[in-house]
């Protein structure tokens, strides 16, 4: 099942001519996740051949606008473009008012439905759920109410022992069960039990977000042992007074998270403005935590 | 002295790869004036080597999206960039309320002075004047209250007739009165007449800015004789239904437009996502109103 991530915009607070603000789609068979919704998303999905029709649900982490400031323009097109589907919106509560308040402006109503789900930037909480995913909200500590998001593909199907399960002599048309975790109970009672005649399924993938934020041990819990961890290296310790000062982190301290939280890997973003390259804030991750990567626009990334 | 026009978006209401949403800035005597401000502005200014610091002025046609979401973008980061003149947003009175309820997610107050100048929808008036130029803006026929803007350069200095000023005896010091106009008086009392001694300076430059509207002659006295018009020209007469119905122009139409107005040269722009080629649009316009440009996304034309 795919599962991958494309980095659309990995620019800090103000974009720069390679960098847009913060925007990535996550792809997980098929269908669109969007996570945050910096300024020029609409334009950026043209040119990384992401169609808005397969966007069915975008997260917003906070309100800053560097985050959200491009979901107004991505919906009005989407209500251009005669949208059928509903849209789910999992954001912070005055998002609502927000996008209310320039609709009204230009007179309209959305065509297709926008399902709103509030974040709760005090606890971690599940927060949506489908047939493919299941998803996460989890508090960051910056300026203003925010969340992170972890999102985890459910959990995979056991796999078939073929062998033992004509042993036991288990009818095919029972095998989907098996695979779900079911025991068998023959004709005569007898309980074959699952474990006798499966084995595991692959472990379940999972992305971690974690944008914008201070570094903070208070959140390693939630993103224990995904397989990649975005989190955002505003600085580089050069700077780490001003990460304290405007509650961002460095590149050394968003390695600290990921080895505290044994992620597979780690991708960095959200950079500054002031930086003219990123080989500080890659070397320093990597001092702490070996397998970082650094984000660009058009990265893409299958987990 | 300067006066051009950098055309940073020239799509309709929704954008494709190469074309923004409609964002322009007029360059006169080294200071920016923006009209419009879709999404994406403030990183092509970047691209296209604008200073956010020099644009002083910024003029909103109307509250549709794709003419001022860009404008909280831009306006943050103007703020992120501690700017420290103040800024007159020429505009909808409602623009101030869309701004304010972002700004109070964002949690902050821009460290810089916004001034606000609302645009009259129901009549022509003149709506901002510096020593370089006076602005008019005139009601445009929309879905919602939109106006067009004519930026004039302030009246050109006479020329002196030197040696019609020897003949008069007129001192040196006196020259630059002679060229506001002044009439001189010698030691006798004698006036002498200004035309004596000056010719007209050269004629003064316009540039005027229609979009978006319905064809309609009640507003063509108010571009009449400019050296530039643009003109929306969202559609081409194939569609021309669709005008009528969107309350937008063809091509056609915008350069009949031009040819009553008598301006000379006319600019058009604002081109449905449906287009793949220009070429009617520019053929239409040309029958009817020869000194006809395409716009598109870069452009610099000098007035």
């Amino acid at each position: 099942m795919r599962f991958d991530v494309t980095i659309l915009g990995c620019a800090g607070a103000t974009p720069t001519i390679d960098r847009l603000p913060t925007c990535q789609v996550v792809n997980v068979n098929e269908r669109n996740y969007m996570i945050d919704c910096g300024e020029g998303a609409q334009i950026s999905i043209l040119k990384n051949g992401i169609k808005k029709s397969r966007i069915d649900v975008i997260f917003i982490s906070h309100l800053h606008g560097d985050h959200f400031f491009g979901l107004i323009g991505l919906l009005s097109s989407m209500h251009l473009e005669s949208r059928k589907e509903h849209l789910t919106l999992v954001c912070p509560q005055y998002l609502k008012h927000i996008i209310e308040v320039q609709t009204i402006a230009t007179n309209f109503v959305f065509c297709f439905e926008l399902i709103y789900v509030f974040t709760n930037s005090e606890r971690a909480e599940l927060i949506y759920e489908n047939k493919d995913i299941e998803v996460t909200s989890f508090p960051l500590l910056h300026r203003i109410p925010t969340t992170g998001f972890v999102i985890r593909e459910q959990s995979k199907l056991r796999k078939i022992d073929v062998e033992k399960a004509v042993e036991y002599e288990i009818p095919i048309y029972f095998y989907n069960q098996l695979k779900a975790g079911e025991n068998y109970t023959n004709k005569t009672g007898l309980v074959v039990d699952n474990q006798l005649v499966t084995v595991a399924g692959s472990e379940a993938r999972s992305y971690a977000y974690c944008s914008d934020t201070k570094y903070d041990e208070s959140y390693i819990n939630s993103v224990a042992n995904v397989t990649l961890l975005y989190h955002e290296a505003t600085f580089t310790q050069t700077h780490a007074a001003r990460a304290v000062e405007t509650l961002h982190s460095t590149a050394l301290q968003a390695a600290t998270v990921a080895a505290k939280a044994t992620a597979k890997q780690l991708l960095i973003g959200h950079y500054s403005a002031k930086y003219k390259t990123l080989d500080e804030h890659l070397a320093e991750a990597k001092s702490v935590f070996e397998n970082t990567i650094l984000s660009y626009d058009g990265l893409v990334i299958s987990l």
